[in-house]
């Protein structure tokens, strides 16, 4: 299908913005009209400029408040309308928005306006162009798409078609079923848009919270699948009011928009499969009349391979100190780089030291920091095309004979994803590139730790959708509902996402002010970083006592937390002794699940490690401990500070 | 009154907030839980801590979801409860909050909540403290003032009283009139908070956007009035969740906050006095049973008397040339100081470049920018008491023989607020302290310059609400509605205030993001600065040609901005083609008031000045050219960057 966005959608001057919606990859544009009032040059040098970059502009929106008037406002709305019809043969489209009225005297009278559309339709066939009404989910008296339906088809005319927008439909809870059973041809122009669900005026929550389809909570594969399955061949266009976007750079807003589209076909392709497994296709023929994205399906994960820290003398040190209190042995050393690998249970880190390599070069930008995430998938070969296929750079690095080649992609900051599979009767990864240490050994020292339980990243305010979207598209990942969390110095917005096996899980913070522990933290870092790897163990009041003796330093959890869990839970005495004792927190969810947790001080001021329990299938990440853990973190700066 | 605020109503830790509290004039905290949770430290250390910063714990909070249970859930209540009252003696308070449950297996049965309320006085008086019901707006059941002190009056216990929020009562609309007939006594506490009028969820309105008394929309005067009728002589105490003040500065929050009780007060006063004159007094008695604050009366502006600038001797080149191409004279020359005096119509300017002084220190921090704004007042001295008794700075620079002393204050950001007045028969200001130059020579020179019609300021976003809370308590102005605003390069809120008469407005921008033209003003200023200073004049259109045949370089309007105002309104073409040909924007109110505004481009890329003509009674800024403006702006500054 044509892939279009509209110039609202992001921030910068129409240039910018024409320029960045170009290289993302998109084919189309609507013209915003406040972008062209701004624009300092003719709606003909932005036809000129437009076809340069080989972007069609496929609507210019919009028209606002046309029907339901008096004979005399008709009038003066026709000279309006015509008006913008000659800037639209300037401009080079011959397709315009029109907006269902929001006027407060709007006349309630569907026959007037279907005869006041009429007559816009006329207009715009003498001019030689399309009028497609849309229903705004605040319009006065029409706000679905079957009334508006009602009124185009009513209407019967060939310049007269009906618009559909995604958010006017769902966030009203309307149905999409009566979408397949319209006439393709008589849709005029599909807008797409994803949203939170947020309890709040509709049309405040359309102007400042949409977002791209994958990164909110709509079903918008439900919503295009009818679309397609009514024989819509137009564009898709992205309409996205956004408070963030309209901040943050141009070109990632563009890229991340063009891949929401990208994902949108696929789930698209999914949800048009899944109606017609079921016998609810409302077209017949099957396959739909457009092409749709399709790349290899998201890969089975299957956990954590490893993780890579790019690190110094002193860094290594520092966190192999660390890691040895965990219980973590060196279990190998690189056949031809400076790298070691530190294990314990299914726990693999990797601790690189290698000079003029993409590990030093990221610590010099970042410091001691999480350069690489390496996730064990059931075809490497395939997961990565999915990745690099929804526009992720693809990354080689040198490889020492007989070592492994890893495919890998850059995250949204810069950091590396590797996939990894394994070949029976090959050898591993860890053989093939490390000399390693007798296993037996190892065998015999097992620990308390399991493995990796969950990532949790500090990410600048603007990046975090960003970062859903990477997570979602690249691998398959489903996001969990966000959350917003105290910190003493502001608030921290969290999401976490999980592979579908729930083997891999990254949480997703990002602080909305600029003195919490988490925007502190991405200061030292110079951009994104690490917040804190979680370890999981079956035993927490054993494994934590085991630490402590080795000298790991917990981060310390004030009384009063305790004597507030007493209250809260039916907690024997003897058990809210032993989590004070051990410095754990604790959650439990509704279906009496349990989580433990206690955390290290900040190593470095910058992250801390994790270890956790979870019984009785107890499914999060004790976000009610946030605050608390937040403020005790804020203490140990405080304590670092003097 | 007593005056209280909640630890939830600021950043920081526990020892921050209590310091700040204490230092902003406060005599008593509500503790909230989380608070305590968080503190590393036990309950009777906070005791002390308050006590020995003379602080009075009034209230613990908040104790939730207790009522409407079943039996056995209702022993579990008690049981937390007691221990949450053992607490409190160790805290040293003796009240707490029980707000209405909120949970969705409420059991909505009145009898059994009086029944369970009762069992909690009951505790409650075996541990010698009170227990305050309180109805959340979004309570199950119980969600109304009204309907909690039918359950409280019905459980009739001495242990048992009812808390009120104005939040919980103003933001569900609902009368505030049967509060005045509630007996004083049986009131346990009041909560006071403000909030803009939002469209959303009361839940999230309340814990993300309440408000300082002054900063929001409600009618607290009216509210705390009937509370004062009803004889309740226990604190006032401000409980305010704000994403903003979670973040911002502790001690300008912990000011500000005290403020604004304090300005409640002078409010609640007037809304008794109007009551007792309308003979609608709930009381019969006359005055209140508690002081309230009682401050000089706002005082009558009567306009700006001038607008000073710190410059040097490059900047007052720059800014004397500007001047002179808007018409401006040089009519003075300070008596001892390097200070000049520009004046065109009613409008006066002086350029402060005198050495070793508050201007010099201020060029040296700020650069070219406004450091005093003088108001022309009915009582210069009352109106600085006032000011002076809001906890604002006051200010004393030197002063030659025979000048004026003016009293003033500094603003937020350390500009100075000067009061003048004038007094018959005795020398002006500008006469007593400056040298002018020949009047009649000026008298002839009059251009079309009437005087000065607002100045718009830049701020730092978190210092917008403490400028509006400025202007108001120092000033008397009266706020008006905020307005957000797009810039090509995020988002800019705008709220504008006035002197009662209208004869001083001040517009307050503060940017949400980090590359709007007003955030990258603030960053060349180092702090706040002046956004653009508006000059009224009786005839645009002559007063425009006049100015750019001068050399005044105006700030480019684009074509297609006049296109569609011809498309928006019935306005004759040539018009539009006037209007373009000046660069005049143009705005229209539903009275049919005609607003004509002109700006030069950035002087020094800070700010800029504004030409601006009403016609029929037209009474707001133009904001619906904000947007076109800062696009055209941010096209300046691309240019310049070049």
């Amino acid at each position: 299908m044509q892939r279009s966005i509209a110039t609202v959608s992001m921030s910068g001057t129409l240039i910018e913005k024409l320029t960045a919606i170009q290289a993302a990859g998109f084919d189309g544009i609507e013209i915003f009209e406040n972008d062209l009032l701004y624009f300092d040059g003719s709606p003909a040098d932005v036809r000129r400029i437009a076809a340069d970059l080989g972007l069609e502009i496929t609507l210019f929106q919009p028209f606002r408040d046309f029907e339901g008037v008096s004979g005399e406002r008709l009038a003066r709305n026709l000279e309006r309308a015509k008006r913008k019809f000659d800037l639209m043969h300037e401009l080079g489209t011959n397709r315009i928005l029109v907006c269902s009225s929001a006027s407060p005297d709007t006349i309630r009278d569907d026959a007037l306006i279907a005869d006041q559309l009429g007559a816009l339709a006329l207009a715009a066939q003498q001019a030689g162009v399309y009028a497609g009404y849309e229903a705004l989910a605040w319009g006065r008296h029409v706000n679905s798409y079957r009334h508006a339906w009602r009124l185009v088809d009513a209407v019967n005319h060939p310049n007269l078609g009906l618009v559909l927008d995604s958010f006017h439909t769902l966030a009203i809870g309307d149905s999409v079923d009566e979408i397949a059973a319209i006439p393709g041809e008589r849709i005029a122009f599909v807008q797409i848009a994803d949203a939170p669900k947020l309890a709040m005026d509709v049309l405040e929550w359309s102007r400042h919270y949409r977002c791209f389809p994958g990164q909110g909570d709509f079903d918008l594969a439900g919503f295009t699948a009818r679309v397609v399955e009514a024989g819509y061949t137009g564009p898709l266009s992205l309409e996205i009011f956004n408070d963030g976007f309209r901040a943050a750079p141009t070109a990632t807003t563009a890229a991340d928009g063009y891949r929401s589209l990208l994902l949108l076909e696929e789930q698209t392709r999914g949800a048009m499969k899944a109606a017609q497994a079921g016998g609810e296709a409302r077209h017949a023929g099957g396959d739909a009349a457009v092409a749709l994205f399709e790349p290899p399906a998201a890969p089975a994960h299957v956990g954590f391979q490893f993780l890579e820290f790019a690190v110094d003398d002193t860094a290594r040190a520092h966190l192999a100190d660390w890691l040895g209190k965990l219980g973590f042995r060196q279990t190998g050393r690189h056949r031809s780089k400076d790298v070691e690998l530190f294990q314990h249970g299914d726990a693999s880190i990797v601790l690189n030291a290698e000079a003029d390599s993409f590990a030093s070069a990221f610590f010099q930008q970042h410091g001691l920091s999480l350069c690489a995430s390496a996730f064990r998938v059931n075809d490497a070969r395939l997961a990565f095309q999915r990745a690099a296929g929804f526009g992720y750079a693809p990354f080689s690095g040198r490889v020492g004979p007989n070592e492994r080649v890893l495919p890998a992609v850059q995250a949204p900051d810069g950091s590396l994803n590797y996939f990894v599979d394994e070949t029976p009767d090959e050898p591993t990864l860890f053989e093939a590139d490390f000399v390693l240490a007798d296993r037996s050994a190892n065998e015999a020292a097992r620990g308390p730790i399991a493995g990796i339980d969950h990532v949790c990243l500090s990410l600048p305010a603007a990046s975090l959708d960003t970062w859903v979207l990477f997570l979602r598209t690249a691998f398959g990942f489903e996001p969990e509902p966000g959350q917003l969390v105290p910190d003493p110095y502001g608030l921290v917005r969290s999401r976490a996402l999980r592979s579908r096996d729930g083997s891999v899980r990254v949480a997703l913070n990002a602080s909305v002010d600029r003195h919490t522990a988490v925007a502190e933290a991405l200061h030292t870092y110079r951009g994104s970083g690490l917040n804190h790897v979680a370890f999981h163990t079956a035993d927490i009041f054993r494994a934590i006592p085991h630490f402590v003796a080795r000298g790991l330093p917990l981060l310390k959890i004030p009384r009063n937390y305790y004597d507030d869990l007493a209250a809260r839970y039916a907690l024997p005495d003897q058990t809210i002794d032993a989590l004070y004792e051990n410095n754990i927190l604790y959650d439990r969810d509704a279906q009496g699940g349990e989580f433990f947790h206690a955390y290290t001080e900040l190593l470095d001021q910058r992250f801390s490690l994790e270890i956790v329990e979870r019984r009785g299938g107890y499914d999060g990440y004790g976000a009610a401990n946030a605050a608390v853990r937040l403020a005790a973190q804020a203490q140990q700066r405080r304590h670092a500070a003097r």
